[in-house]
């Protein structure tokens, strides 16, 4: 049997027409990742993102190299994309505090993010911080940024439920979220850190932030594919106008041959959806399979997401 | 890190507050399988299913044995769940003709389903004849199995897309239904056999076949996951007032070892997104997915559920 390659397009016009993906497979996806990569192959794997259509890849992370062996070359990888930056793809990068900002402008970034929790337990076991010490330390770092002319983007981490703590409450969220948007992020990314998010918290989640004066337009979604709600969770957002959507390459960083696998949405799945919902991407699927299928090469794994599978046919 | 075993709930008004859940897993899953399993080995299956709270579970099929090996001890197999349906539990039966209804009827089933075909390339490929003549082939035996007092329902494969035709006119498939329903089918299932259809596509069927005035009351969706769509449908159906969704317990029937994985629709996945959506089935998450883990290791291979996967750590 043979199929199309690309999936039919009936859109539903209740949804935007155009979604910007964020890619976050070089990053949040090879962090989690237990091979680490050669520099060389992170270049060609971002560049093979862009060649894809992808206009946002974050690139790198600039937090101690000891703590994230996997994304240590940052000072080596940085200057091998200066030709995606000067055509205009934004290479956001992983900043946690003062010398991580030092790092990146050092290295010309144009956009960073930095990373906080929606909950206390969380705040302590990633940063050794309370939410609000965690806050205080992002102050003066996104405020340097916004005056050195950068973008800032502001990942939150455990917006549904924690390993910890359960249910988060919404109004929790909301507060933290307020928070970073009042010292300067440009935008938002609503993690679901663990994977237990369902469309009606996503919904209820969206609609608490509205009501509390956070623009949607300045929201992003980060869902992750642990029960297999990512794309369900995406699509509860879309309906409530979220335009900006986090995904990872051939769903890197969620090897679903681990324990405790994160999962994170496979960027394949997602646009597949987008597409047959009319919703432009700018992202050609065939070439970001092929990238996705090459990259498993190079991790000597297949690649969990479903989309890729289908259309490579690939083996594990 | 631990976290809790069930979803948060957060429900959405716009959708059902009750699903019932078809479960194919004994038989649309096991026959997809490579493994041949043994009768008792089913029967188990089957009582654990219904132990975990399924009322529906289709369980098995008396097309010709040399067709379906898989599931060619029907005979010896049905006696075994007497218990269970004196209990009240559902049990299906696929009937492709009337040597299958005489053999089904013979073992005392109370339900029976066709399998038709929206599509000319599939029903020539799947049954041999065209869709008016695989039409005209189900009329006498659902008529007898009427007669009989048994419920009937329609499978109606290739809704969305067809692997030789492409994209399915939603047209098409709104005339095989009524025909369907016409000869007495209690309950349609719209299959995405190949599991190509994204959540614009659904509302656009299900929208065409209310206004040909299908009731939605007698709809089910039969999603595949092949590019991970599966469960984002299945959210666009149950926004359209669908009620009744088949999965298959552990995501049976889709290896994702092998080439061109059919991909069902786990029924734990599903589970937990109603669950978080506040939408009651009657299931048992933990014992289902202790069915699932109980039977991936009669078949020797992993779940391809993501929940199954999370909740029991599952090691390939």
């Amino acid at each position: 049997m043979t199929h199309a390659a690309l999936p039919m397009v009936v859109p539903d016009p209740a949804l935007p027409s155009r979604v910007r993906i964020h890619e976050v497979g070089p990053r949040d996806g090879l962090q989690n990742e237990k091979a680490v990569v050669p520099t060389e192959v992170k270049a060609e794997f971002i560049h093979r993102l862009a060649d894809a259509g992808l206009t946002t890849v974050e690139a790198t992370s600039f937090v101690r190299p000891e703590w994230v062996p996997q994304l240590a070359d940052a000072e080596q990888l940085m200057p091998q994309l200066a030709d995606l930056k000067e055509g205009g793809v934004r290479l956001p990068v992983l900043v946690p505090n003062r010398r991580g900002l030092d790092r990146a402008l050092a290295l010309g970034a144009r956009e960073i993010a930095v990373f906080g929790s929606a909950t206390e337990s969380f705040a302590k076991a990633n940063l050794n911080r309370t939410v609000d010490e965690s806050l205080a330390m992002f102050e003066p770092v996104v405020a340097s940024a916004r005056e050195a002319g950068l973008a800032v983007r502001g990942y939150l981490s455990m917006c549904f439920g924690d390993p910890w703590e359960g249910a988060v409450p919404v109004g929790q969220v909301v507060r933290v979220c307020r928070s970073l948007l009042e010292m300067g992020c440009d935008e938002l990314s609503l993690g679901d850190t663990i994977g237990v998010a369902t469309p009606g918290h996503v919904a209820a989640l969206l609609t608490a932030l509205n009501e509390a004066g956070v623009p949607t337009g300045r929201l992003a979604v980060h869902f992750h594919d642990t029960y297999g709600q990512a794309l369900a969770n995406t699509l509860a957002a879309l309906r409530h106008g979220v335009t900006t959507v986090d995904a990872s390459a051939g769903g890197l960083g969620g090897c679903p041959y681990a324990k405790s696998a994160t999962g994170n949405l496979a960027t394949e799945d997602l646009v597949w959806m987008l597409h047959g919902l009319g919703i432009s991407t700018g992202v050609d699927l065939g070439r970001l399979t092929a990238t996705s299928v090459w990259m498993a090469g190079r991790l000597g794994r297949p690649s969990p997401s479903r989309t890729v599978r289908a259309l490579s046919h690939q083996e594990p």
